[in-house]
């Protein structure tokens, strides 16, 4: 066992999530040395305005815009990555490595499109590589499914990983909201970005999900393996239909690991209100996880923020601090083990529900219903809804069939005449 | 790094648990060898009776019926305890430890009691002592609390962690049932033990909590130190008002560490209906921490059961083995490093749900009020419910208040001619 009075670290970014990290680092100040036994203190921090970040924190001398003074500084052993974006945190992240520096990142982006490459250089160099913070921030999942669960084979992995999205669908939920006014609120909260693209279309969701699904079926997912479909066609309506039918409508990341492949996709679902996760409300997040031992189980908590992501980061920290005493750096590193085909969007078996506006006339459900006949879709529900003058409104859930046979049926609804609309096609999770 | 092409481990006990490590250990036969690095192999099995543990397994050899096989056998390097009790456990543990085995255990009713004791061993002979399936089965629970939440000051844990209880309690409230009919059904589908007593009375929920009271405050916590009042008491009445007020009927493990001491208490409890506990259903299991970093999380899954607590176990065995191979055994040991005292209940402060009987005579409302206000006893909520013939019901919600006064105004109750019976004094969850 070695011993060290402290360990030093640099801090790359000192942003919403930066500035989480050196607060909780102080907030843990006095309880360290017993905790870890050893002391973490901060070095160095990489920003770009030295001025604008030298108000911010109590010793402006640790701050730095050079890389360089950080990468060749043997003293520094972790380096915390929280700048976000693939480059320059990609080469930092390369480089601390090859100097032989432990990194933890909460770098979804970087993690979910080049994690073998990191992953294959940590392994190269003994280095620990960490990244709990990149998914679900705060909720601890990527210990729990790398460690407490490596005795299951997992087969289905099920999150809201996603809070501004989760926001949004509560707010159209529980307060009637259209999705403009929803997401008009969230960015005035500050729960939206400026330009909430990689919110609102999945994309943020769909590298957490590539990331988990990794992890979970031992067989590296990328985030361009990901099929992503975001919330911004679900309206109030739907989600009264829902209800209606005991669902509520999520936007979830799902990943299952099929006898013919590994399905790994965002979009928004209906899920029976009786689920775990259909309570998960506001901008909260949650997994929710099926193995062979251990069943079904969940975790719930904060999947954003300063402090909830910094908690998850200084886990690591102190975990690669245990690690450097213990000298067993890299003793949990990359588990991708398998090379499992991905299963293309179109193969996908899944339940579906189904709106659209036809013209009321004698014969249109007998026309609908043949449509599906021909394509092996079967029909679990059938209702013709209610009558707009001319028109009627049909809304279907199928039973579990092939996407590729709800997508065919609907090109041929399209180029009907008795179609006027097809409103809504959204997938119901149930079992199989 | 050390490199073993496998671990041999013994296991101590094939009940449920036992048969279920076995099996889980077989499921992971062909994945382990990528996994972790090296197979584990179970040497032999302590039973007390071989013929019919023979009858179970492949190998048969395996078995023994005598314990110092397994603690004289230097190739044995983890043993899995999986007796539960305490006696011979206690003893076999120790001599395992002495013998620098690492061991594995379930047994919540020996860590919850001698957790120091068999903590400072593992730590005087560097070995790992790991026990995730202690609390709440197959729910990641300890290793989240030990590393990934270590960044945070947690200041409450409350869990859902009694399966058989909280199977009864929704019974109640979903069906209507009384205690008895839901005992009796539990008892019938294999929920409950032919004696009860120990879910019923709340004492191992108690175990449960002083475990995961130690690891969240750093302080250790026995069970002696647990306030236990189990749901004997709990009627269909009680669970249909709560209904009325919006909160559901929960048996709770409750932490908390305040600045006068730790609280550390389980007891039925109203919560909000909309808080993540309330939908914590049948035998469903569920924790909710909060700390300072990381805001509120809660991990779900099954609290009990052959495979769930073989999950825990088998993750734990391949953490053992991470750690042979890296050499790093004992690398995160007994992390309470305080000694916080443990509050006294009558010093606790909670809103309480008061029902009692009393004569419908006028001025009673008023000779209710008035003992309440000289124990200092605010109302937050008074209502007259229903009468009886002579009787009248009186519901009560109080402010939070100290236990004791609650109690103190109960005696004085029960000495006031005016007061028939109080039906029920059930504890309310609500932010301070």
């Amino acid at each position: 066992m070695k011993e060290y009075k402290t360990i030093q670290v640099a801090l790359l970014g000192l942003g919403t999530v930066g500035f989480g990290v050196y607060k909780v680092l102080q907030m843990q100040k006095e309880e360290m040395r017993y905790k870890i036994g050893t002391e973490i203190e901060i070095k160095k921090i990489l920003v770009r305005n030295l001025e604008k970040a030298a108000s911010r924190i109590e010793d402006p001398s640790v701050l730095t815009n050079d890389w360089k003074e950080i990468a060749e500084d043997d003293e520094i052993q972790i380096v915390i990555e929280v700048m976000g974006g693939m480059e320059p945190a990609r080469t930092y992240i390369m480089e601390a490595m090859q100097a032989g520096k432990h990194v933890v990142t909460a770098n979804k982006d970087l993690i979910a499109a080049d994690g073998k490459e990191l992953m294959d250089e940590a392994k190269e160099m003994g280095c620990d590589l960490l990244f709990e913070a990149a998914v679900a921030g705060g909720i601890p999942i990527i210990r729990p499914l790398k460690q407490c669960l490596a005795g299951n084979h997992l087969t289905e992995i099920m999150g809201i990983i996603n809070g501004t999205t989760n926001f949004i669908l509560t707010k159209m939920t529980q307060d009637n909201m259209e999705f403009d006014e929803a997401l008009a609120l969230a960015t005035k909260l500050g729960y939206a970005e400026a330009d909430p693209t990689a919110d609102i279309e999945g994309l943020d969701a769909g590298r957490k999900v590539a990331i988990m699904a990794s992890i979970a079926f031992n067989s590296r997912v990328t985030f361009d393996d990901v099929y992503t479909e975001g919330i911004t066609k679900i309206t109030a309506a739907d989600i009264r239909y829902a209800k209606e039918m005991g669902c509520d409508i999520k936007l979830l990341g799902v990943a299952r690991n099929t006898p013919d492949g590994i399905e790994v996709r965002v979009h928004p679902m209906l899920i029976p209100s009786t689920h775990p996760l259909a309570s998960v409300n506001d901008s909260f997040n949650a997994v929710f996880v099926h193995g062979d031992a251990v069943d079904d189980a969940m975790f719930y908590g904060r999947g954003a923020g300063e402090l909830p992501t910094a908690s998850a980061i200084v886990g690591d920290v102190f975990d690669i601090a245990r690690n450097l005493q213990y000298e067993c750096n890299g003793r949990i590193s990359c588990t991708c083990y398998k090379e499992i085909p991905i299963k293309k969007m179109d193969d996908i078996e899944c339940k579906y529900f189904l709106r659209m506006l036809v013209k009321n006339r004698p014969g249109v459900l007998a026309g609908v219903t043949t449509v599906f006949g021909s394509q092996m879709v079967s029909i679990e529900q059938i209702i013709q809804k209610k009558k707009f003058g001319e028109l009627a409104e049909i809304v279907v859930i199928t039973e579990t069939v092939k996407e590729s046979s709800v997508k065919a049926s609907l090109e041929e609804f399209e180029k009907m005449e008795i179609v006027k609309e097809i409103s809504a096609m959204i997938r119901v999770y149930g079992e199989d």
